[in-house]
């Protein structure tokens, strides 16, 4: 029982790498429920499989979507190979025919999506996969997976980014969730508006710009705390850094100054009451002559932390548990569900709606469903409008559904800054309350035009 | 900017697989750390660092450790390749001094370790670091991921697996989280207690026992319920698991038992009222004549949800979301300390504890330390005992500590089922209010021996 999992890494830009595959992130009922269907001749019904959410997480005002870039990787890695293939086997996972099917398994169908970077309300067709039954569920766990992740980072993310306003926020989380994780997290960050990540693997990964100085540790391995200052500013620049919250702030802030000169770069606070003593350091720092000398403040910051030093002398912000734990709401309840397929096994049978309709709840309304975002007189978004018949013409160029997979093709990929950008414009189009951090209903109400 | 990252993947036993590096899920400040340590000349200082929480989740009675295995691999496979070498000399992170220390970076030192399964308080030290300040600090973020992630994942398992009593627990949550965070998941779970998983890199990494047989799609794919019973008990078997609550449950169970007969394995309902449910659908399958039917049941499970359905006839849990975001604290608070330090660059210094001592909180207790479990005169635990003198002789045989590694040789592996059993074994040692569901202080208090 061994081998190797590892992420897709094809780069954002289509660059060939060989990269293993993401076929295994997979529930086994996917597989089991191939193989019936196989048997039954269902599984080359066209089908059409859309991921939303019913609610956002309690509170919420709007999501964000994030993981498409990774999904569209996922969706080009999702390859059965030969250690694959004989672990399902040696397991009893499936049987022979079915092995057969994976074994040549690639996408051949189209995806749709909210492009990444977007908004999104309960209800929203945030990716819609179309092909046979048998290609389009097996992609199910890891879409969610993807989306259900990354799009709380990214939700967290926008709101620590509204509260900070033009202040530059650092992701420093990596510690504090999966390894892995962690670098999705920096990305999706990234899209909601942070600008740097201490994660060395996310700069290696996605490119985003890395940052970090030093710990207490470092101050503890030395003699003295000047001892310390000043191996660092030696070693990395004036412009480095300092920890100033080992022993005594306002010593260390001397220090700082007196080992660095007035270009030292910055002073990092991680202790005590930000509020207070950012304005005490700030103040210090000014009467040494290190007016330049920025101050930054990490310390299981949240959106409400942030916003509570607005009117603080804080130049920068690191954030790092309540990111990577999508502050408060670690995931984003995302499914993934059969909303159409063809009426018999025949090749060019229509497409028929279908959903669950037990009472019991989870209910979705079948179709395959367009969605626009409608806006008032303004220019303001004023509904998020949900369909599956035609789309109204006065909603036709406010569609929110891009091609991202055409007959297996990646036609997607943007780059990350792509995403990010978008974002601040999707945020920016909403309604002002989309920003305020107290609980709220959704800022935009879901209207459904049913065909 | 592209590249592989990988997990580690040597087998738990130790079988020699050429894998990719861990060393890149670091914080940029450990490698610029590094180098100013390289340069002041204190980067050889031998170093103790532990890693320890302040305080449990709010309410949580007891910690549980899981990740040590993965951590063990991490350490092995943390190495600086040529990609990664390039990388950091590119984007310019560290000087070239540094990076040939990376280049020959192989970690030689000792670490001592709570073993894996074993519950854990607030101070408890379940990790301890010790080799020079460069070799031990670098390790600190993959480290702390690792444990993070899979302890608060295990402690949430061992809630519900108390609240389960001996019904058996099925993971189901890779939709809910990162798709590899998931295999961590799904591992830690079982280590807290989960008897299998959905998710098949989970088994085909880790050995876990995966299940799974269908969802509302493939009922929703075929033209009727019956067919789509019929089609998955002629390509499954009679033994297999039916989803009775696409449409009406009653009728679905009628079906059910007609298509399967009463050697049908299970039925699963994933909505409605459980309790409720759970009581009507035994009742349907004994009156026909499916006796031994078993009934499963999914949908947002947690440890409370599990307990209210101790009285019901339900034969098995599938849990998702709440277990791979830990139940409400999806991170562990575990920080990586400088905790003692050679006293000089000599060879031969003695080891001196340090702390950070800032008025602002965030202090730790300097001083590399051991811990004991004491028992009270019936053999059950009465407190966590943590010191640094010498460790009292009544506390000997119940020190808390085993080897890991040993002069940068593995010496902690042990399968997983070792690890499942051990914390089956140390919950029951605990006073019973430990299993209590409802919040609470820690079970154990913390007493300091310091020398």
């Amino acid at each position: 029982m061994w081998g190797s999992i590892c992420v897709m890494s094809t780069a954002d830009l289509g660059l060939p790498v060989d990269v293993p595959s993401t076929a295994l992130f997979t529930d086994r009922y996917e597989l089991t429920m191939l193989q019936a269907a196989l048997r039954s001749g269902a599984a080359g019904r066209r089908s059409v499989f859309e991921a939303f959410t019913r609610r956002l997480p309690d509170g919420r005002r709007y999501g964000v979507v994030a993981g498409t870039g990774r999904v569209l990787d996922a969706i080009e890695n999702f390859r059965f190979d030969a250690p694959v293939l004989d672990f399902l086997r040696r397991e009893g996972v499936v049987d022979e025919e079915t092995l057969e099917y994976l074994a040549g398994y690639r996408f051949t169908g189209d995806v749709w999506g909210y492009p990444e970077g977007e908004v999104y309300f309960p209800g929203s067709p945030l990716l819609r996969v179309e092909g046979t039954f048998a290609e389009a569920v097996v992609l199910e766990t890891v879409v969610l997976s993807i989306l259900n992740h990354d799009s709380a980072i990214a939700a967290a993310a926008s709101r620590m980014a509204a509260a900070a306003g033009g202040r530059p926020l650092m992701e420093m989380g990596a510690r504090r969730t999966h390894e892995l994780a962690a670098v999705a997290a920096s990305r999706a960050a990234y899209i909601g508006g942070f600008r740097s990540s201490s994660n060395l693997a996310a700069g290696f990964r996605y490119g985003l710009p890395t940052i970090g100085t030093s710990a207490h540790a470092f101050t503890l391995l030395h003699d003295t705390e000047k001892g310390a200052f000043t191996a660092q500013v030696e070693s990395l620049g004036r412009d480095t850094t300092l920890l100033v919250d080992t022993y005594d702030v306002a010593t260390a802030v001397r220090t700082a100054v007196e080992v660095a000169g007035p270009e030292l770069g910055a002073v990092r606070i991680d202790s005590g009451d930000l509020l207070l003593l950012a304005h005490r350091v700030r103040q210090q720092l000014d009467d040494l002559g290190a007016g330049k000398t920025k101050i930054v403040v990490t310390s299981d910051l949240d959106e409400y932390a942030i916003a509570s030093l607005a009117a603080a002398p804080v130049d920068a912000y690191g954030v790092g548990t309540s990111l990577v734990t999508g502050s408060g709401h670690p995931t984003c309840a995302m499914v993934y569900k059969l909303v159409a397929r063809a009426a018999s096994d025949e090749p060019d049978a229509p497409l028929v709606p279908v959903a669950k309709k037990s009472s019991g709840g989870k209910t979705s309304i079948g179709g395959r469903k367009w969605a626009a975002r409608r806006l008032d007189e303004d220019g303001v978004a004023e509904a998020e409008v949900i369909g599956s018949g035609p789309v109204p013409e006065e909603l036709r160029d406010r569609q929110m559904l891009v091609p991202l997979v055409r007959g297996g093709e990646i036609v997607g990929r943007e780059p990350l800054d792509a995403a990010r950008a978008r974002h601040i414009e999707a945020r920016a189009g909403l309604p002002v309350s989309a920003t305020q951090l107290s609980r709220g209903e959704p800022v935009l109400h879901t209207e459904y035009h049913l065909g």
